[in-house]
């Protein structure tokens, strides 16, 4: 069996145009990775956006991060100040992976 | 350290067909928000549609909800009869979020 | 209250020219279903193919699967080989579904 390693991922959903920002909050915070899942809709709670859409169901990009627990916190930490007035949520959960060395 | 809070993800993954009647569902369990991913494809245990098609690859949608537990046992309940002659798998795992009034 | 199973989900995002190899190692490895989400973008670690390209985002697939622990432990070891000389990370944690019988 080979070895596993327990990381925390992060799910990051987000109006498409913040992901940039969040992208590089994220490897600023140390991530080695990320996958970007584009063009997923949703609804939900989003701040300011709220109130300047007729519609509310919104154009978002889930960003995915694999990392230690330390980065994952401070990813954690920084996505309150980036997504304050936007919307977006951050979604956190256990996991393992096979290469340690790359996260 | 930013405070969590725990809650139940509940992955559903549907053919895009059924995908409406999950939304509607999920909304009235009360979940407060959702993501869609579209166009994923997919192969598995498929009920009535297993029958009705050569190829076994479907077009799918993967539906995706963060919320409390009690709403997300409502959604899992509700999901059966909603699923049961459709392709369909609900997957739930436990995650946590930062903004605890969002779900 | 619906009866919940637990199981293991393994989501294995690699280079789109891999997933075939990937999808038919998972159906000989026993698991029943798998979800492909296509055309998600990414950064990482990427064994060889850092040194072959200018740029190291590229285009990936996210291969999603729920298997029972012996299959998901199959799956994970096979990976190892089959990605050893490619990008990919697989990520493994715990999740319950509703049909038992499908995975």
């Amino acid at each position: 069996m080979v070895q596993l390693y327990k990381k925390k991922k992060i799910e990051i959903i987000v109006e498409a145009a913040r992901s940039r920002a969040v992208i590089e909050m994220v490897e600023k915070a140390g991530a080695r990775g990320y996958t970007v899942v584009p063009q997923v809709s949703g609804k939900g709670n989003r701040g300011v956006r709220d109130d300047a859409h007729l519609s509310d169901v919104f154009r978002n990009v889930m960003i995915i991060v694999i990392a230690a627990e330390d980065i994952s916190n401070r990813i954690i930490d920084q996505s309150q100040a980036l997504l304050e007035h936007y919307a977006g949520i951050v979604v956190v959960s256990d996991v393992e992976v096979v290469r340690d060395e790359h996260f």
